[in-house]
């Protein structure tokens, strides 16, 4: 990081790297609200609310709303199939089926960024169809209920694109600018693509107007605040319900850097890794212990800065709260060193992930069907 | 007219008012080149040819070439369904049937821009539709083949939307407003649907690159440009060959007004008008005539002036080019006067009408089926 990045509060950018000092002057300055007050409200409270690894929300009150009444909504997200699931993949999936799963009335939708994937990445269609059959397994795996769920290629729905299209008569440059700073044009359609996507379940198609909740990482927030001004402004033509979303922090990769890329591997946990990969991953993950063992046991790690204990045990892989927190006071405490934690967090993450693989292998028939099932001929 | 605006030499605005003063200085400054040596290379020599209103091109050679090797090209053209075929869309529309009979082996291609009737005047599409249902029966009645068209809607072409989203990549500002002028961010991507709609016939659902020839408006040359620019830079990726184009001149309206408007329906012939209106429209028209009768006989007319002689007869109505030039030199030389000839031109318009009404009323469900045909459900 340059000096100047080290001076920046935070930057948030749904295309580049993006990072918060403090969620509260985040919340403060964009108007986001805290979720804490409402979590025992949540018919469940997932761990990612437990945990206040979503911090913030704009309007969920109108999903929690319907639940109650009993009343439709639309849980919406996606992914740009550039390849398998990763840590970052795996959240926001979670997030989609927690919401899926909190009333029989929730209707999920999950795009697949084809259009994205070959205009960043130069991936042809054909080969992000075969990318995308791979995600949704992961997506099934996970927990999505295969009968709640629209999945869709941005390149076959055109009423996406068709949306994209009307939005891009109600924006200026200006608006565009405010929101994204300077982009170039390309990624500023590709901002109104993703409005059609959020704003796609209120259409006739699939019974009009309807609250939805939008489950992102707090980088994605631009995204949120274009979406529900392009809803107010095309409220009156369309009905739309403006869009609630929530947010969780942005995570590091497992070498500690800030931003999960390809070109560094080592720091990305991919979910259809060979097991003994992933392993030696998580075994050479940035932790939060000191210089010697000797120092360790005098002052205690630091759970908060350690990728095994926030990135992957607490985010992702131990569900148990009282074990999780028995294993920050013993880090704390300085009673566990590095190298016993690595082993039992690897013990947790193995479990879960050969758990995970055998049941995605038997989902791909079923996901080809949900991809195959909306396609334009 | 401000002075500004008489002072200019030539404007060329897709979306706004367009006026050439002097169309060999516009093939110089933008590279558009005469046709007129090419004329006799044509199989036929359609009107708007042999009269010089068809005046320039790009790259038509490949389309001659095509011909004469019996390969297969396409023709491209399309309307925003916002009203019944003027005069403009006649133009348009017999430039489109002309180079599909040229020879069997050509497609023509004919978009309903109903998004950007939507867009630019708030039309719903099923609104849009009707009209045109209207459209396609004049098209066909002026001699479109239906087995060698395809019909389609902007907002149901998701090939078209693909296009422009994979083109929002390739272009910058600067290279918009160097070809439009500074334009709100719609107008600009409109500008790449258009592309997309040029650019489709070439994909491999319609059986790959291919020679193509667009038959525009001076006006239109901008979209030309761009598309012949996007062409080139994607031909690695879809193999393009870069589009031609013909160029007709700028029609003023039957006022003498620069650009037809609606809110000038004097100045619009509709071809669905009723006869008596259409015959009103005729007897008002802006002509060449002087002052008086007396003055008339003396001086001449001035047919060049004269939307009766010009826009009505030479350009869309008389095909008779031994009787064209009889009433031009009878004008000149003061031998016929307006009132006279004013007749004559309806008596001529009248049964072409009469006969064109007749015809198109019989092509509704034929033009249905065309539009249906290509609808995704």
């Amino acid at each position: 990081m340059s000096r100047e990045k080290n001076e920046e509060e935070m930057r948030l950018d749904p295309w580049g790297v993006s990072f918060v000092k403090d969620y509260n002057r985040l919340m403060e300055e964009f108007g986001i609200k805290s979720i804490k007050p409402l979590v025992d409200i949540f018919p469940q409270a997932h761990r990612l609310l437990r945990r206040g690894i979503i911090f913030g929300h704009r309007d969920v009150e109108i999903i929690l709303d319907a639940i109650k009444k009993g009343e439709e909504y639309a849980v919406m997200s996606g992914i740009k199939p550039s390849g398998d699931f990763h840590l970052g993949s795996k959240l926001t999936a979670e997030e989609l089926i927690f919401f899926q799963k909190l009333s029989p009335k929730a209707m999920a939708f999950y795009a697949i960024a084809d259009l994205e994937a070959y205009a960043d990445n130069k991936i042809p269609l054909s080969e992000s169809y075969k990318i995308a059959v791979s995600n949704v397994m992961d997506l099934l795996a996970l927990g999505l209920d295969p009968k709640r769920v629209y999945v869709y290629k941005q390149s076959e729905e055109i009423r996406v694109l068709r949306l994209a299209f009307i939005f891009s008569r109600g924006v200026t440059y200006n608006m565009m600018e405010a929101i994204y700073g300077e982009k170039p044009f390309g990624l500023y359609f590709s901002a109104l693509v993703q409005a059609g996507d959020i704003l796609m379940p209120q259409l006739e198609d699939f019974g009009g107007p309807k609250p939805t909740v939008v489950p992102v990482g707090a980088d994605q927030d631009p995204h949120i605040r274009l979406t529900r001004d392009l809803a107010r402004k095309y409220q009156q033509d369309f009905g739309f319900v403006i869009p609630a979303a929530t947010f969780h922090k942005l995570m590091r990769d497992l070498t500690g850097q800030l931003k999960m890329s390809k070109r560094n591997p080592m720091g990305m946990l991919v979910l259809t890794d060979p097991i003994d990969v992933t392993r030696e991953k998580v075994m050479n993950a940035f932790t939060g212990g000191r210089a010697t063992a000797e120092e360790q046991r005098r002052l205690g790690g630091e759970p908060e800065k350690c990728a095994i204990f926030y990135e992957l045990l607490t985010v992702h892989f131990l569900e148990d709260d009282q074990r999780l927190e028995k294993i920050y006071w013993e880090c704390k405490t300085g009673e566990r060193l590095c190298g016993e934690c690595k082993k039992e967090a690897w013990s947790i993450i193995k479990e879960w992930l050969i758990k995970h693989q055998e049941k995605r292998e038997k989902m791909k028939d079923l996901a080809i069907t949900l991809l195959e099932q909306h396609t334009l001929t």
